[in-house]
């Protein structure tokens, strides 16, 4: 029998950093296993090998949490965007819980079971049948007795107040993370007064992921801290970020850059870029580190050798990688051993290749957020005349650009 | 008992298209299974569930061939460059073999076996000597029975004249790549001029892979067939180019741009680039187009989906993709459905997000090459001494820049 | 003899448009009768025949403001740094206003004299000392007997105050602008703010010059009108900018940028960048509306072409030039016949043609205003050691940047 | 009675460099004296104080040549685009003559009389028609007795031959320049065959102006001299290129730039730019070195402060500025004054300040030269119809880029 593992607030209570893996969808989409549109995760099903291969590379980037693949795996949103292969939400929950335990079984890592947005709630459904959504999903992440929950990725306080409502009955400890940037959710409500409800609501952990750039995200966060306490309240921070540079975005955040999700591989951050981040996210009191769409294993793991001094050890993984590049030593070319060291990749500035582009995208900004018509979800496909309304809102858009 | 797969050279006879597979290197160092410097390939023996899982996303991807992951795996390159598993280049080949064959097995797919440039010949050794490492990496791939024999990556001609000669002698089908573009070989000699004599050595198939961008390679390879057509002679033409766009490179390619290789983030190719790419090589004449550093699988999937007419089929991970993005239509919000059509997608500038960067770098230009001092290969780790030397001859380059 | 011209306040009473003149200092230098450094306007005495051509030159673009060339003509500026023709302050001052009263005379023009900021000032010299300085000059403006009076260039506003009270003892009508951006003062006071106490001084005319790029000099002058309406006064409002893109700025404005003064010419506005600013600065109700460095006659053109409808007519120097392009019709090139209208140019993003510059500068940022020692003056030259020390402080910088 | 002064051919034997002037039709045209699209110099006649100010300005800056303002001054062009005022060519051709002498009088200049490509060639006239109109534009040269002969900016080396065969009867010597690039004239010969005709032509100096970057053209006149000395000739050469970075142009150079002649701006070369082009320049053994469009007087000054040694001396107007900037060091702030030096200038990237901008633009190219309807001049304005037609030719190429 294994040795109890350390829970997730123990670890944060005892000031050591914990380290968060990537953003799945993304990642999947590339290797062929998720649909991009839909986003939603048949594969732990499908495709269960590519889903536990991911697992293993994070963890072996040094991933202390292995996040459950269950992202937008509600019913409501399963029915809705083009799901056709009639797999439920509880079946793409449990065998992700599944997943998620046998890879982490193998080194030092918890299982989390999350949950995130609802189209319910942006069709307007009452808090009752939002709530009766996160419910379901509860009850497949008890019964596979994950470790702790992350109620995440919410673009308004209010929906993921009632998530961590939901996922506090059940005892577990409880990290909620937005969507959101330093604008604040998609109602205007600041970053300090979002943390704020959330912990009041139960979130022990609270933070942002996904929509904007790490240093973008870590400055949201650090709002949440001042916001907090200022208010007198305790928590503990998270951040998972983009691996993307997004300086043009506005409060949307990179759904509404144009390169969003096809064009986005001219803002990936490079592994030096992310030192930058985990030095950064630490300074500013985040313990709670990982990424979001876009990260990749080696993003992971140069989060864990900048931070191999704090947590006292370097990831599984960096036996295939010098620190700051001194791997370099060993290549055939001087000139690219001449590159093994800190001071090289610390201030190369990288070159984009592409010289017909520019360096900043105008953001859309359509305005549309919770209760527009255009938002209202159905679960038949995208009608023509539909089709039509949004071509000619994206022409309007392009021409008082 | 499975029907009997039609042979490379059958089907390049008949027109088919083949489409090759993308880097292995780069995208398990990404994963956190090879290390950069060395570059070896010691994960078939010590994490095969990571290679199978590459070989078959890029199966998914629509890849007709499972190159055996093979790259360096000569005995000299591991043993001069930090390699400390004591596991033999026979035992890397020959799990590589059992890997693709395994893989090959679950679709349309052949197997073939490469060797590439020694650090032998950079260092001076005699013909008799190159040729013997690859005669012994040649009985590995007749023990396994491979499809077809790869010579790739060869910066010089002559080398690979000699790899192409020692592969003949197997009776196998064999094509041969090297890392040139337009300007020709590290000795200067032009790419129609290799491309006479590979065919004159015994390639039925002649190409480039790796060094430069899709469309500096589909130029390269367009030079080598006029040369071929010039002779007199036949082949067919093969082409695996890198992932990344590199308008600034010189002669020796995306070593030579400081951002080789932690920095080629911004430089990766969208799919859509993909699609232009196919086309053109399609255009050209080129009937085996795959890819090489930066290729992920939905780079392959997007050069399948371009010739899925011309194939007459589409690849099987496309049961995840949009062509050309429709599947954005179920997305959530109106404006990302507004991007699921060709028009948005092909015409669309994409941002880098990094307005502190440029978009062109200057190429390091040592002019070393095979016969310089600075290749001489060695066993021993770089001394401090050879690391002060290298990094003098740096800082030289960039104040001249 | 000539009608009564309408002076400025009786024009800005009368809702009409008062477009203002270029900057001097910038357009001398590239003539070569300006030296950067020192940046003093000696001209007027050893080169007259260029000051009154770049008068010339504006007054047919459409500028109702000759402004006497008496940038820094004060002789505390004049003594301490490397003037050494023993030209006064005093004969600059008058042979200044005769060339801008013999131009003006030619056309539609009013004479403007004008104070800025002093070293004085910035050595922490009394208010007595400052002022006496500033009377100084405006003896010799009541002598010559300009128009109106324009208190122009200050970073703080205390010293702007101080030169406004001066001024206003003449009985002249004063406009005061200051060199700041949104971010206010150098001592952290607001745009609104500085504007209300220059309306409590005196001032009749308050906006903002130099340092920052049209659009961020009229968002300042826009929070200026906020200010200066919230506390129930009354005023006038003017802008003169840079002709310099300037979205990198720190509070300092363009001093701070590292292009600074010799390497702007990427960041130069076209002519259509200056039609928004014209549209832009008139939409926010500022009606006097001018330029500063970088400015050249064309960009003025330019503002008065686009606000030819609300002036009632179009600038003389027109007669050179088709609005919005059109004269290129006359173009020998049928595809430069394409261009000549106004959505051709609107629309365009001019290229840099430099791949390997970035588009973005990080700006320095010593933080040194009013009351540091190394902003001390001295009549001597800058001493050996002196240089050594901002060597120093400026290596510093970038390695932390 | 002044000293007679060395002519241009024994300056040039002598080993002398010779600096020539900038481009006075974008220099007027900025300044408001000359029509973008006819580009005709009626401002000798209408405006002759702003001609004879930039004269002085590049008599200041260095210049050893006083080009007379006569580009387009041939009947045939200013018929057929636009030219209202009934000025004839003989007029203007005078006014600029005088000019032209009245300031080269004034200091170390010689003066130049030039001819240029005509309407007539392109339209297809006889040898004898086009000659018929350089003669004329001679005569003038002749009775106002310049000092040498310029037959300059032609695209096509026959037309060239033609005038520096008329120009050559009048025993003057003759320099001849074309608007070409490394690419050869626009019906494809190459800079060495060109340059030999011109000197087989009678032409004493060959090289080019205009179309290109000076990086560009000299490298274009190297080609030049390569060619002369093949063919065992001897010439003296020139060049007087852009002040514009072009290195995305084609064979027609900044013409088929989506950005001319209005939105150049980013483009324009620094100062310091100008120092390595006169240093290359003279490297290559042009002695004749001077610009043309986008020169400003600056840039002349820099070209000549860069050969000061060469020319044993430093020009008139460097007594306003600091060689690589060390009249900064008196400028007020301390990080300013650390920026005068010219290590800080030589490697400084400047930013465009444009983020939203690429870095090149794709150039038209309609492949439309001599013989070409599209070309044939007529003296009515363009009609709508004739519009049309180059706007849907526009459009096309547009969505083939």
């Amino acid at each position: 029998m294994p040795p109890v593992k350390k829970g997730i607030i123990e670890r944060l209570n005892a000031g050591e950093v914990v380290i968060g893996d990537g953003g799945f969808v993304f990642a999947l989409e590339k290797r062929g296993y998720v649909k991009a549109g839909p986003w939603t995760p048949e594969a732990t099903v499908t495709h269960p090998e590519a889903v536990r291969q991911l697992h293993r590379e994070f963890l072996r980037a040094g991933s202390n949490v292995m996040q459950a693949f269950t992202f937008y795996a509600s019913d409501d949103k399963l029915e809705n965007r083009g799901q056709t292969l009639k797999i439920t939400g509880a079946q793409i929950n449990e065998a992700a819980c599944d997943l998620a335990r046998e890879v982490a079984s193998e080194g030092d890592a918890l299982v989390a079971g999350g949950v995130s947005q609802t189209p319910s709630y942006l069709s307007c459904k009452s808090e009752t049948d939002v709530k009766a959504i996160f419910k379901k999903q509860l009850d497949v992440f008890m019964k596979k007795n994950v470790d702790f929950l992350i109620a995440e990725y919410f673009e308004h306080v209010e929906e993921a107040e009632w998530a961590v409502q939901v996922l506090k009955t059940s005892g577990k400890p409880v990290a909620a993370s937005l969507a959101i940037g330093p604008e604040g959710d998609m109602h205007g409500v600041s970053p300090g007064e979002c943390a704020v409800r959330l912990v009041k609501a139960g979130a022990q952990v609270v933070g942002v992921n996904c929509h904007f750039d790490p240093m973008t995200c870590v400055e949201a966060v650090k709002m949440m801290k001042a916001g907090v306490e200022k208010a007198g309240l305790k928590a503990h921070y998270m951040v998972q970020p983009l691996a993307f540079h997004t300086p043009d975005c506005n409060c949307q955040g990179f759904i509404d850059l144009p390169e969003f999700p096809f064009a986005l591989e001219p803002r990936i951050l490079t592994r030096w870029d992310m030192h930058k981040y985990a030095r950064e996210a630490y300074k500013v009191g985040i313990r709670f580190i990982g990424g979001c769409c876009g990260f990749e294993p080696y993003h992971i793991r140069a989060v864990a050798e900048e931070l191999a001094t704090e947590k006292g050890k370097m990831p599984p993984g960096s036996d295939k990688h010098g620190m700051w590049g001194t791997a370099l030593e060993m290549h055939t070319k001087p000139w690219v051993r001449a590159r093994s060291r800190r001071e090289y990749w610390e201030h190369l500035k990288p070159a984009s290749g592409r010289p017909h582009c520019a360096s900043l995208s105008t953001p859309e900004g359509w305005g549309v957020t919770k209760g527009h018509t255009d938002l209202l979800q159905h679960k038949e496909a995208t009608t023509t005349q539909e089709m039509q309304h949004v071509l000619q809102m994206q022409k309007k858009g392009k021409s008082t650009a």
